[in-house]
Order: structure tokens, then C-alpha cells, then sequence
């Protein structure tokens, strides 16, 4: 029997892999590769390709989620998933692990950066003071869920900050932050809730340990230019003074 | 003036570091090192140099706090602060980001993994429902601290899955797993509260990514054997089917 490596990129591209990744990576047989469940940096693929000195294999959603291609890679060695952000956060490949493991095969995570903690270190705010994490969903006319905001309902009674994960849309284009803001605002009118109003705090933390992040912080009425690319935005409760004090120096960064 | 890089290690020792932070460490000038915030692998440090082929600054808790020498030693050039696990979740070092800017020195944070996005990814929970975080700490004669259990209370409150730290003692050995879950029965009859019984449900990691990794999960009751080393605890919150197939799974591959 086998070992399937789910290995986690990190970030950004290939240079986010750590050094244990690289060197298991050189060793598989057989390299898989997803770039569905999180944003990472164009040519990473092709990148990886020329570290590693061999083919990989791009899965789209359906291939890995018929899951065949690895299983039946495994019984001709070693096999590795290399998954963008930390290896198993996203719930997509649980289901993996377990039919692998069913079949007598070995599991081994290799982990990584993942935008959660990426985004609440870069925050300066404290981690135990995070409460529930949620997606921001693109809006359709016939589709326009509002359950996200049971999580920001939730976390502002236990006065926990929000981190929510902005949408990709059909394209994998992610959300622009002013339209996930625009989304909340709708949302809460539906609802008829006051969770937030054009004073409320945020941080903006967009395309994390890339050349151009950006990281905003202020009140939501005064972010005028809108940000693009793979973002997540920080609602912060109540902040002890030290965290308050991050946040006017990351206000006074703010582009 | 000078760039500040404060580069997470990762979960374990010096292979846990990506490739970016190991190009960056070679070219600082000075590179700190402080491994008290998170616990790493024995030999972590003299691996480092060796790999490095160059001599690193082992920082005291004391000495890091003063910040002093990692502040003079930007007047020379580029230096880094090697930080065990991802780079600027422990809130020990924001002070230290603020005063290097202070002094218009630059930051650059090189994320890695942390134990917290590694437990929920190895748990198989869903990211989506856990809560606040809180560290269970050492009981004293004179000290017997119970707020961690306002934070299992909210979480209880909007069903979100807790994820326990468990504190060092003086000597920065772990906390085992059965004194941590001896304080938190204790903590709760203290506080006339009912949140656990020996049938709640628990998940305890211990040394993830090591090669010795520990994965146990079933019923408080049944945790026969102690576990001994850096660990996170575990309470899952009501279970999403696929949580608790994946609960059930780990169960059958506890020690």
C-alpha cells in the first residue's frame, strides 16, 4: 500500500511550500495538484514543474472530486495532493482521506500557511478573541442567502471578532470588497438587523504575503477606492487597548 | 533603514520553515531566534545554523521584550526573528512591530503554519464552527484561575467546537492531558457549571507533524493512556454528519 501526501502550498505559489513539502514532493511518484479551494498566484503550477523537474497533474473539481485519478495512482506508489493554504482546512477533501484510508493506504498532512491565521496575525488582533469565520456568498436574482449573518449575530453576542472569507464567483474571480460590503448591508436590511452601520470598524487584508498586499484598516465609510483580488475581511468587537492601538497603526498604513 | 522580517518556523523544527523564509534568512544580517511562545523540536536552532552557516541569536523571554538588541542591531542591516509557528499570532511581538516602525524600519511577516489552523485541519471539523480559542492554565496553590470557562460557555452557547492550548509550566514543559482535563472538571464544579461530563466528546492532538504525532479522539472516559507533549484539546460542538463520520474515523485510529 501507498502513502498519499496532502501537502499544503501556503499562500502564495511554490516558494510558500516548505522545505519537508519539497523533499517529500521530490520523492512521490505521482504529484496532483488543485488550485479550486483557494486564490494562489498565477504560474505556480508551472513553476513547481520546474523545481520539481516533473509533470504534475491539474485536477478541476470534478476529478478530484470523483476521486478516482488518486486512488488509482496510489497503487502504483506514492502520491501527493498539493492543496493551496493549509493541506486540510478546506472540507473538500476529507472524503478523500477517508476512501484512501479505506483502502489500506497511508495519509500524511503536510501543513502550511493558511489565510485564517495568516489574516488574524496580520490583524494585531488577538486570536483568542475570534468567534465563528463565515463566507460572504454572491448575491443572484433568484439566490440571495443571508446566513452568514447568523454567524456575525452569533460572534457579536459573545463579542468575538468576525473574520469572513469573500465568495469566488463562476470564474473564480474573488468578491471586491466593496461589493461584499454592499452584500452585508443588503443582507442585514432583509433581515431587518443593526449589526453594522458606515461607522463600524474593519480590516481589509488582501492578496496576504503577495508583493502587493494591501492591508486597510478604518471605519467602512471611509474606504473610498475599492480592493481587488483573493481578500478577508475582519470586523473587530470591542479591542482591548493594545489591539486598539494596532489597529490606528494599521489605519495610518492604510493606502 | 532596515527591513525586519519576522519569520514563522512552522510547527516543528527547521523543515517546517518554506522557501521563501530560508531565502530570506540567508540573507539577513542578524537573525534572532526565541522559542518560548510555542514549543519546536529539540536540536531546532543548531540544525538552523548549520543549514544557515551562520551563528543565530537565541533570545530569552526577557531579552525579546526588552526588543533593545533586535532594534540596535537594525541599525546594521536586515535582521530576522525566527518565531516558532506562524510568525505574529502570539501577541508577544506586536509591540515589537510597532517600535521598529517607530524607528521607520520596515516589517515583512513570513507566514507559516500554526497549531491552530493544524488542529482543525487534523481534527476533520469544519473550520466554519469553531469559536473562541482559550488556553487551559497550570493551577497553583494560591492561583487557581477558571475564566477559560467563559469561553467554553459562549462557545457551548452558539454551538461553536472549542479549541483548547494547553498552558507550560515553569520548566516550558506541556501541560499532559490528564491535568488539563483534571483543572477543567475541577474549574467547572468551582464554578457550579455542568459543561462536560467523562461522556462529552473530545479530540486531542499532540505533536502535530512529529513523527511521533498523537491523534486520539472518543469520549473523556475512555482516554485510558495519559498523552504527553505540546497538545491541543478538543470539544466538537454538535456534529455536521460528515464531522462525525470523520470523529468516528479517528476514533478507530486512536492508540
Amino acid at each position: 500500500m501507498a502513502n498519499l501526501y496532502l501537502v499544503g502550498l501556503g499562500l502564495r505559489d511554490e516558494k510558500t511550500l516548505s522545505l519537508e513539502a519539497l523533499e517529500i514532493l521530490k520523492k512521490c511518484q505521482t504529484i496532483f495538484f488543485e488550485d479550486y479551494t483557494n486564490f494562489i498566484k498565477k504560474d505556480t503550477f508551472l513553476n513547481l514543474e520546474k523545481i520539481l523537474e516533473k509533470k504534475l497533474i491539474r485536477l478541476s473539481r470534478a476529478e478530484l472530486e470523483n476521486e478516482k485519478l488518486i486512488l488509482n495512482a496510489l497503487n502504483s506508489g506514492d502520491c501527493a495532493l498539493v492543496v493551496p493554504g493549509e493541506a486540510l482546512i478546506a472540507t473538500t477533501h476529507h472524503s478523500l482521506v477517508l476512501d484512501a484510508i479505506k483502502l489500506n493506504h497511508k495519509i500524511k498532512i503536510i501543513h502550511s500557511s493558511s489565510v485564517v491565521c495568516a489574516a488574524i496575525s496580520l490583524s494585531g488582533l488577538h486570536v483568542y478573541k475570534f468567534g465563528k469565520i463565515c463566507t460572504i456568498p454572491f448575491w443572484h436574482e433568484n439566490y440571495q442567502p443571508t446566513s452568514f449573518l447568523d454567524t456575525l449575530k452569533e460572534n457579536n453576542k459573545i463579542k468575538a471578532h468576525s473574520l469572513c472569507l469573500l465568495d469566488l464567483d463562476e470564474n473564480a474571480n474573488p468578491m471586491p470588497i466593496k461589493k461584499a460590503i454592499e452584500i452585508i448591508f443588503l443582507a442585514q436590511k432583509k433581515r431587518k438587523l443593526k449589526l453594522f452601520n458606515q461607522n463600524s470598524k474593519i480590516i481589509v487584508l488582501s492578496k496576504i504575503s503577495w508583493n502587493d498586499e494591501v492591508i486597510w484598516a478604518g471605519k467602512i465609510k471611509d474606504l473610498k477606492k475599492d480592493i481587488f483580488g483573493p481578500a478577508v475581511l475582519i470586523f473587530p468587537s470591542k479591542m482591548h487597548f493594545l489591539e486598539e492601538e494596532y489597529f490606528n497603526f494599521l489605519k495610518s498604513y492604510s493606502f
